[in-house]
């Protein structure tokens, strides 16, 4: 077999580097956030980088112990207490376009829309009201946009003022921003969820759409290894039993 | 990197020969449970054989959609529809010694029992009285024995008979019956489960107790595999959300 | 929470019954294979039908240690030789469209070639000509089609012989074999292989295109087990390490 | 069914509290290692506990891609590309005692050992003596002792002068640094190795031993991303394929 080709990692002869850079000069001079940027984009963040990405894996670490990651993973530890990799493993599956995903389809939206403007020589507000009457004629739910409570999701006003103030800001947001005003008099409106917000912030700073489904998985197992600990520490074995309510065919014998 | 060493499956030139058998013949002249079967031991096995590993696979397949494996399989194809390998991914991890599990533990505790008896030169039924006096001394819950409901579980009498008739049981039947008995003495009455069952037959055909709980996956495979399709095909996207109340800390400002 | 509905298992007061059928009677009347078709299928299978499945699970049980699933099952056991379920879990997940999920993509094929036949009142001919015509104009590779060694796929010809003596063959076998010969003349001469074979033979069954999915992974973990079973029994712990080439940047310091 | 109880997070009407810090507040006043703290914790740390468990987490992110779970992951990533989930979910269920699990046995180790010098009124290097001894006498490995390369673990003397200087090495790091003494005189030399390192600092900073579990796993997560990433922007589907031998029984016909 050929030996696999990593840009990561070299770990020759016991020393890591991690793109290039000794890992024990990381652990004194850099901080863990940092170091997912790195290890991600290849060169360390700069501060206002490391800001947003701090307050983005911050905001989506853990959403409440019912939500489908946090629960699956409650449910295999409480029928699997050996293995804790597999209980944070098993809240990690839940994770898809429908919970925790919209990161990732906003994002491609994005990218899509702002090359769009670029390519029909149209300003973004013209794009995202393309985009936005397209979805409504097609039946398509846009990622990123609405929630169960909030008019407007505080999270996403954290998120942008950041990314003004440190000079992140771009097309992304514009882009977006774009979106919600079109959205707003096409349909109704509907305010830029965490989503939304952390879609057009890792535009802006460069990163390709699967990292929006990525730095979700990365910052909800904060939460999900502290839901496993507190269900092993706190919690009885089997003490999950999910009610059912049968209503199939009525009991019948083999011939 | 050296090759792999196996002696499973020969595939070498795109023919497939499973443990020396090429699989276009197994698939014409052999069942599903067979291939299980010569798999994991080397050889198809007899009708008696067959018809154990059979029963025990429809025993464990499916006890409910609310068990630990089924719901969180569910709860991993609600919030991640695109992947129904990681809904039944997630379904199995939920499998451990206090869900499915309990199969090899008990295999365990039956191989260390006969072993007993023969280095001792006791009876079983002296090695089983042992065995519980010992486990009752030291607060240990062994496993393979009581029902919530049941005073006797029927499918261990399906198991055992099959067994009888079929010329398989041996010592791994007669010390799990000789514990029954001890505990009813010592502790209470509490009836063999299909655990307890399955963990003596499979003894008794020669399998190693990993496969008691190897055997409980493959079988509940079934039944995760129809849960999910049920799921995606009948209900909406995070239709589950689990009620939670919060007991921690009060809210509290960052200084 | 309103408990969930199912019409698989009812599991009131202990009594097991899968599809209205005591599981006590399934396990001395049935074999696993019909129970796997009952769960998902709400009927006993006819002979012809259980023979098809039968032969479609051996037929995916295990192409080789080293293809994705088993040696993703075999990593996992290496380092996390604690949780049987996590090393089959890991297997399982390395199953998607490009490994063991083809028949999904298939049957979706299938299904909607026939349904076009009908709606556009053409032969079943007409239709593959022009679903091969679209795909080559639109460079989409078709899933089912061609084999790294063979040039006639033999597990095709067993299930397309054992749906034909069976009375189970229909339009989805007629369809694919008029694609074989559409793609023969548009593109070149491509087998089909096990995956298009048994998405031709699980449409005409009446199964939904994701169950494509389904039973290669309810086979596959015959296989998955086996591979983690002999892992465990044969080699050490940590006994893989795959070689690395890193040619990413130089080593460098931190300001 | 009941609600589930938690102390972690508070989600009532949207608002998101952890902790009983408001999710707002601690996006723009913490970082993402604050928040893992305090998630674990209950309260946020104090800047020598930040800074350690920064260096902890970035130690273990990433050794290199052939190791068990980067392999695993990037090993499902190549068969289904379709779910990042389920290719990190892989990686992470490679960990397990022999791989990335050492710190939590370790710390147990460290837990009883310090418990015992406290029950027994002996010295920390009177019970590591009794430790070291009795664990060669028994044949049984003790974890967070050795390295393949180095005689002396540079990560190890920068988690031990972080504790140092921050005022929080205690009885953890007292009692592995005389463990480390005991096995030289014992056995043989063997340094303090990463896992050893952060078992005892972790031990000191008031962390459980199953937090040494998980810490690995917050920590490699940042690695498997971008392991999983990398494979899918730069290599090809199934272009994993590992070489394999059969050394099984020759080719047989079935009866």
């Amino acid at each position: 077999m050929e030996p696999w080709r990593t840009g990561l990692v070299d770990s020759k002869d016991g020393q890591i580097r991690l793109r290039g850079y000794d890992v024990t000069s990381l652990m004194t001079r850099a901080s863990f956030t940092d170091t997912i940027f790195l290890l991600h984009r290849g060169e360390l963040p700069r501060p206002a980088e490391r800001a947003l990405l701090d307050a983005i894996l911050i905001g989506v670490a853990d959403h409440g112990s019912g939500a489908p990651s946090c629960a699956t993973a409650r449910l295999a530890a409480s029928g699997n207490r050996q293995s804790v990799s597999a209980a944070v493993a098993a809240g990690i599956l839940a994770v898809g376009d429908d919970h925790g995903g919209a990161g990732m389809g906003c994002m491609e939206m994005i990218a899509a829309g702002v090359q769009r403007a670029k390519t029909e020589s149209i300003s973004l507000d013209e794009a995202a009201r393309l985009v936005a009457t397209e979805a409504r004629a097609g039946g398509k739910r846009l990622a990123g946009f609405g929630h169960r409570v909030h008019k407007t999701d505080p999270r996403t006003e954290i998120l942008f003022n950041l990314a003004r103030s440190g000079g992140v800001a771009g097309d992304g947001i514009a882009f977006i921003a774009a979106m919600e005003q079109a959205i707003a008099t096409i349909v109704k409106p509907l305010p830029i969820n965490i989503d939304g917000a952390l879609a057009a912030v890792l535009h802006d700073m460069g990163f390709p759409p699967v990292f929006g489904r990525l730095v979700f998985i990365i910052g909800r197992v904060a939460g999900l290894t502290a839901e496993v600990a507190e269900e092993l520490s706190r919690e009885k074995p089997m003490r999950i039993r999910i009610p059912v309510e049968y209503d199939g065919v009525a009991p019948r014998a083999l011939d």
